[in-house]
């Protein structure tokens, strides 16, 4: 299975190049899963919090090809990782570490091959595409990779408390993970106090909370509403944690 | 075939996690499709209307996952029902309830199961998703459904004259299934009156009319244009049958 | 493999319904690839040079479902073309022309067949997609299609100084091949200068500049920005070339 986290966009012209790249290359019968494609644009600190929220969803043996590469034709460096039996293959650019900082074991590659038609600007389909296709098939050129010591960014393995992802019913996740937050706990963003509840049908329609979403994460949302238009949250704004009442 | 019909957004964290469930659970070659992640947000009566306009551009046999889901982790059941050769798994809050309405032959049940883990806002992945892929695949463990004598919710087989969908170009379908409308007849929407042409190519650019859908609804549009924005309608918006001039 | 290009919406109800046609007709295993279904809306001039730049990212015997189809319902013919070795199927109004008029060896024909039940306005599930099943299975009835001289509305091969697409990021592509324009000249757009870069990440966060983009156009962009935004960017602007400093 190859799982593709990107912020190319759903419907836009790049995620249908790097599939038919996939395609010609992987393994008869491999799926291609559309995680997301709409990760925030360039952001690849939000985008890795979101991502190591959500690999764990994936089994074992997975290749996640997570391409958000703002800096694509300069000096960053191209990666692959294995992490506690799942692959990764991407930018060197941050996007991969968070996974890494808090996964058990790890092995790091760096891609030393360079496709004959590399564009300037769509590594996704000319240099990552080809490397999670032969990863995803088991079999790669000898010479494409090199071992190496770790990445070359790192953001560790910390929360971060800032909204890293809006979704399309207005929900903001924050890279607080829930487990790190205790019930009694109210959330602070944009100078609103937040209150915990378990799920939407628990709290008046219109009315905002925050709660564990499906992945983990601290999530402030309002019921069969739109928090992020309500409340006026962006992508970025800090939260913080306040004490119980 | 097993064809997703939610709210959940075409870009967006969830329906990836859905099929990689559905993935590892199905027969190897089940074809996923997705019809529609865009049913307006939490409005499952909208959704209800525009799935039995859809369903029947469906094979026999095909498993419809249909999840709009405003009361997740609350009070509401989940149903399978089997209606006319096809099946469908969702929330009981109405949402399959006009295709049952409809249908000629239908045969229910509850869903008993629960996974070990289920999460309390995205049963989707975690409860609806693996029925779904039971079911397509022809197994399930006889334990996992109760037969019942219906759905608790239901919204009956009657039109409503109401907007339910407004697509991409801003055309603006109703409940009103159109042939129950003359074409004779004008529709009156936020105090514009509409009348009939067979197709947009028939009508000048930049008009607005009301035809008869591709998928058999009364659908209000305008010549290469956007009538939601021209007209300002909205969902939900009611519109009503008048006479012929 | 089948590729749709289409303005139909990636989260809308009509890609599902052409792919359940699609899955029902061609031969199992056939890769369906969503290429784009952002084409802006009824433009099949622009979408006519955006697939010219893109369908040479795809193989040799790839069928394009090639669907703009603002004229449904009239007298536009509906064509099926076999351009140096790939496939398409769409209808006669200019979409195809521009790689028709730049292959080297071309072969048309038109479509005879109607379906028995042929929708007023979604030819595209009824007529186009049992075509384009049918082509990437090899098989087509003989009666289906009769050879033609050519289309009946054609582009030509001439670029165009107008801009055609705008994306998600809100880069704006135009109808320029990069190979003729060279990197000492100007790129003018709504009264704004532009000079030429090789990459995003070689100019300031936040500059304007034209680059070759992945698929050989011009493109104005924003190093982490939105040049549509920022420039006040529409798809139909005219751009121009100008000299070198």
């Amino acid at each position: 299975m190859i799982v593709l986290f990107t912020d190319f966009g759903a419907d836009d012209i790049y995620v249908g190049q790097v599939k038919a790249r996939l395609l010609q290359t992987a393994p008869a019968g491999t799926a291609i899963v559309d995680l997301l494609h709409g990760v925030p644009d360039f952001d690849a600190h939000a985008g890795a919090h979101l991502l190591s929220a959500l690999h764990g969803r994936f089994p074992k043996g997975a290749v996640f090809f997570a391409v958000i590469d703002p800096g694509v034709g300069g000096e960053r460096g191209a990666a692959v990782v294995e992490a506690d039996g799942q692959w990764f293959v991407g930018p060197d650019n941050g996007l991969l570490s968070v996974v890494v900082a808090r996964a058990k074991r790890t092995r790091h590659w760096r891609v030393r091959w360079r496709p004959d038609a590399l564009s300037a600007s769509f590594h996704g389909r000319d240099l990552f595409a080809p490397v999670a296709a032969g990863l995803a098939g088991g079999v790669l050129e000898t010479d494409w990779l090199v071992p190496s010591d770790g990445l070359d960014v790192n953001y560790g393995a910390e929360d971060i408390a800032r909204i890293v992802y809006i979704d399309h019913y207005g929900n903001a996740m924050t890279g607080l993970r829930s487990g790190n937050v205790p019930h009694q706990a109210a959330i602070e963003a944009v100078g609103r106090r937040l209150d915990w509840a378990r799920v939407f049908s628990e709290v008046p329609t219109g009315s905002a909370f925050w709660y564990e979403n499906s992945v983990g994460l601290v999530e402030i949302a309002v019921n069969q509403g739109n928090a992020a238009t309500q409340l006026g949250l962006s992508v970025g704004d800090a939260v913080s944690i306040i004490g119980s009442p």
